[in-house]
């Protein structure tokens, strides 16, 4: 929190922010799917090549939360980053070795009404590899405060 | 995919799974916000109690990837949970020591136009904790796959 933070005031439709690369390891893929996703297409590689995938993959929810190390990167939100939530789209899969880049843009900021000191700041958050390709789209709505 | 996994035609809108409780300990919570979301309220107690929270609470990808876990328990699609994308909501905090039980309904199942093998099927899961509070609602579509 400190000044150069943005508070609701300095925030604007158009605003954006960008972070990564980040690259997405084989071992990352199995550790992560070994604590919250374990399906063999994201488990074991040999796993993968009978399934819809037919090669590994990262499961969706790796590529959400490296978005959000991404985002805390480089959105200097003041009071910290709080999404109340969104809508995630996972358009393409993400394979070992990619790298993740991260553009967020600010497509609205709204001012609470019953609370003048907090707005809601919405954010449409596209993530790619290193092709260019977007892997995933998230729109997600998050707090923003007013200055003291 | 054994016979028991569902496929296509096993799915029906009212069809309910359920899994849990998994307790996130505050370990768990400073572990994935350290590699996912590493803001002051996810990883340390002192510093969270001067935070919107007033108190350390789990990042919301964590709550996320658990109930991903979760739902890799109790839903036995055929082919595998493969998530096109979907609506998340936070609506409460989650602490350490909360644990968390997966509620998923089927409340769609569409087969596909142009390939009649496959079809989509949407899920509305609600997270909760041990107080029978909502921490989550997700509302997600996956990939179902109709019997070879």
């Amino acid at each position: 929190m400190t000044s150069t933070r943005l508070h609701l005031e300095d925030l604007a439709v158009g605003q954006r922010f960008r972070a990564g690369p980040v690259e997405v390891t084989r071992a990352a893929i199995e550790a992560f799917a070994g604590q919250f996703d374990p399906q063999p297409f994201h488990l074991d590689e040999d796993a993968a090549r009978a399934s819809l995938f037919g090669e590994q993959v990262a499961s969706g929810w790796h590529t959400a939360a490296l978005t959000m190390r991404l985002l805390t990167e480089c959105a200097p939100i003041a009071g910290g980053l709080v999404g109340t939530g969104g809508r995630i789209e996972w358009t393409r899969p993400v394979k070992p070795g990619d790298r993740l880049l991260v553009e967020a843009e600010i497509i609205g900021v709204a001012a609470s009404r019953s609370r003048r000191e907090r707005g809601v700041v919405e954010i449409r958050v596209t993530t790619s590899n290193q092709r260019g390709e977007t892997v995933q789209r998230l729109t997600a709505k998050i707090l923003a405060f007013a200055r003291p």
